[in-house]
């Protein structure tokens, strides 16, 4: 499985009264390394992708988490990001969220590959090949 | 089950570029309705509970999400909070997010009552029965 | 000056380690009561007014905010908005944001009505009568 | 002037509908970037300055920012943070965003050194002049 990591500091504004991460940030951060995964295995963005294979984007269909430790501000994260499964119209993308050696978070979604109706509304395309290609 | 509901206005900064809300929304306003269900149900604030029955808050442990329908600004959402389920040391939150009729997504968290150590760090405590008198 | 209330329950999660709200969830709700004037004055959305009147939206220029109090969660604020002046190609969009009778930030921005060009870039257009009409 | 530089890679998520950066998390990297600025001038931690001098942190008090270009995902952008004038009790943080050569946002702000009143309140401190001297 092809890992990339995503390094995040955490900020004052990202921790709430409890001086720990308010955890919507997390899901802010899982996202980035979830494009930043697919930039770094070298497929196109996806405004490219729209035009050569109809993508228009990963978007989440089922996502789960768990927070195993809290973080605060002036911690570095490194968010280890892979796919953990190839199904037929969707993909495990799989988070490790770690502190040094420290796992702080574990989180597993389904996306699809998403392709766009005349109406505006979406669906799930088939896995293209190209792009599981660069990803596996 | 005792339901409440917090009624979210979606707005344009909501949405990503593929102009539909973007997911770690979701989040911000599913811990908003948890906290909100406590208030309905007339527990304290956690200022309060953490001077009488060392209650900080409810952080999270777990949380799955399903994302059944897209919502964009414009769209008003009311989030359907309760209680699902009472564990010895944690409870499961569950919540329907519909727009009218039409569910949008649907979440299960497990969180804990938070007391706090002397160093600093948190740990669950036992299901304190006043809360759970007040939230059944 | 026509003038509408855009209501904000602030919620634990905008609040930063300091148990105040953190200052850029001012500018979000502020942007949110931006547009919610618009729709009150009863101006068409902005992808109706891009059919008609080339108007894509209205991007900010400058901004200018004086934080007079703080505000806490459980705090209930009311977002006054309205047009201070409007100028040939801009207008000044003024906010005074209260809790209760107390003032908690005022704020002054510049905007235009934005048309986009074939290229993507966008531009500032003449201010446009019918919804100048409908805002005063 | 001693400036700092803060470095920012601009998300999906960071965008809006209208594909660009939404404002407000302009404010959120400035936000980010005045801490970076006292911590890169050897600052200590506000919970230690708070036990030192009774420095709690630095709010704002006012700000003004010029948006000048825009910015989308892809993008890098650096905050390039100084003090450009020291007051009795205040001092003008001045920020320019860049993306490579290009301005995309000026920002001025009024911050104060705050210390907390025994009722929780807090008030603005005389600069401290150990702070001053690092960050001169």
């Amino acid at each position: 499985m092809k890992e990339t990591v995503y390094t995040v500091r955490v900020e004052f504004g990202d921790c709430d009264p409890a001086r720990i991460v308010w955890f919507p940030n997390f899901f802010r951060w899982i996202d980035a390394a979830s494009r930043d995964f697919f930039v770094q295995c070298g497929v196109p963005s996806w405004s490219e992708t729209e035009k050569t294979l109809g993508v228009i984007g990963t978007p989440l269909v089922d996502t789960q988490a768990k927070f195993m430790r809290t973080a605060t501000y002036g911690d570095t994260l490194a968010i280890h990001a892979g796919i953990a499964e190839w199904r037929s119209k969707s993909f495990v993308q799989r988070y490790r969220v770690m502190k040094g050696d420290e796992p702080i978070l574990e989180c597993n979604e389904v996306r699809i590959f998403a392709g766009r109706r005349e109406d505006g509304s979406i669906f799930a395309l088939p896995i293209p090949q190209p792009i599981r290609a660069l990803c596996e």
